[in-house]
Order: C-alpha cells, then structure tokens, then sequence
C-alpha cells in the first residue's frame, strides 16, 4: 500500500501510484510483500514486513535487505526521471552492501542521491548521448539509530 | 529440488538435502523458488527459473541475481564449515553485485571461495577465537559463456 501523499500534491500522489504498479508488476517484487512508506522529493522509503524476510537465525535475510535498498535505488531514480520529463529504462549496473548489524524489526529502505549536484549531469548525458550513470546511497536503518545495511550503488538509465 | 548427488558419495548427498532444507526453512529464500542446482566440493551451484524474477523489462531482477549470488555464498560456506565438523552461524558481511548483462534464462549462480588458500587461515581463527572472515566469488554465467553478474563478498561465522 501507498501511504496516501499529502492533499497539496495530487502530482507527486499520482507518480508513486504509477511506482507502486510497476514494482507489483514484476513477481519477484510482489513477493517482497513490499510497499512504498514515503518520497519527499529527495528520499524514498521502502518497507516490508520481517515476517516475510526472516532467515535461519531470525533476523532480516541479507539477500532481502539488498533486493529492497537496490529497489528504492531503483524507484527514486524512476521517481526523479519522471519528474524530469525523461522516459527511460533504469538497470542497476554495480551494487554494494554492507551488513553492519542484524534486524530484528520490519524492514525499512531509504534511498537517496548520493550526491545531488551529481544529477545535472546525468540529465545532461542523457539528453546528448541516450545513456548516464548515477550514484546513489541507501540505509535500512535500526530503531535504536544505527543502521543493519547500506547501500552504495550505480544506476544506469537509457532513453527509450 | 535437489539434483541427486552420484551414489558413491552418500555423505555429500546428505549434506546437500540438509541445505536444501535449510534454504527452504526460510521464507524469503522459499519465495525465489530457487534450488540447489550442484556441488562438487568446491562450487555450489543455485538456480531459479525466469518466470518467478522477470522484471520490467523481461529480464532477470538485479535483486534476484543478488540475492541468488549471496546464497550461493552463504551455502557454500556452510557446507564446507559442516564438513570440517564446525557447527557455526553464517552472516554474509559485505557483498559487491556488478551487472553486465541482461539474463533472459533460467538463473544460475555459481559459488566459490575466493582464495582457497585462505580456508586453513579461517578455520583457525574459528578455532582461535570463534569467528572469522572468508571472501567468496560468484557468478551468473550467460548461456553465450559470458558474465550477467559477478559478486564479491565476505561472510563472517561466529561458532555456536
């Protein structure tokens, strides 16, 4: 489920309904059980719930907390495209987690730019060449403010 | 489905059912609908089929490839700590997914230690200390003989 956006922004409300289909078009993301939690313009929020990601030792299965940080990765990518009026197919192309502690809550991805001056650039190859690269950083953070995983990741996007 | 094993080697055989059972005691992993695909002592083989990872673009999930990679890793560590007669957790650490190709098969991710000269050295900081550290090296071959992904990771145990 999409957490309703705030009234004022009917725009932003209709890009993450078209996200929330396209993530639950593709099987192996309806079977994260996972739903949009937020997008403020600059970070997107994915969660699920640890019910459905927990491994031999009951906490979050490190292969789920990656599909879900390379999602938002994916999603805020998609969302800022959009956004920019670009219509193009976005593959992560090099992803790295790091697995700093276990969680033993429902999982949460934040996604955002690595480093925003960065995307007038990526905009930039695109328009010249049909193709860019941009990085972007994610963290599934704990309840107590540290953080299970992060993500340092390149997404690449080519114009359709 | 686990591929059966050759009949002279029961005690391989046997191990690869405990795997399989234990992949298939979690809920992320049984939803990949992956298998253990083979293992000759020094690769592990996983695969899944297509149709549960498509993405939007008809090709394999980056996530997936990710997640089929680390448990690749995760198993062939386990397997080699069982037969070394260490009963141990098995954390992945940190892992490096890069993407090269676009998968249209069937899922296949290969699994081995990075340096398996760095076994005896892990084994005996397990001994030494009761935790410690092995890279593993992965790949999702193309059926063409190229790469759709490479991954390196480290995988930490903590001795039980």
């Amino acid at each position: 489920m999409t957490r309703p956006a705030p009234p004022d922004d009917p725009t932003r409300s209709a890009a993450l309904a078209r996200l929330d289909a396209h993530y639950r078009g593709m099987p192996p993301v309806a079977a994260l059980r996972m739903a949009i939690d937020g997008y403020d313009g600059d970070a997107l929020r994915l969660s699920a719930p640890l019910s459905a990601h927990v491994n031999d030792k009951g906490c979050a299965f490190g292969g789920s907390l990656g599909s879900l940080l390379t999602l938002a990765g994916w999603g805020l990518v998609q969302l800022r495209l959009e956004a920019a009026g670009i219509d193009a197919d976005i593959f992560v192309a090099d992803s790295r987690v790091r697995f700093r502690a276990p969680l033993h809550d429902d999982l949460l991805a934040v996604a955002r730019l690595a480093d925003p001056a960065a995307w007038s650039g990526f905009i930039a190859a695109l328009a010249a060449r049909g193709r860019g690269r941009i990085q972007v950083e994610g963290v599934v953070p704990l309840a107590d403010g540290g953080e299970a995983a992060t993500l340092d990741a390149s997404f690449a996007a080519i114009v359709r």
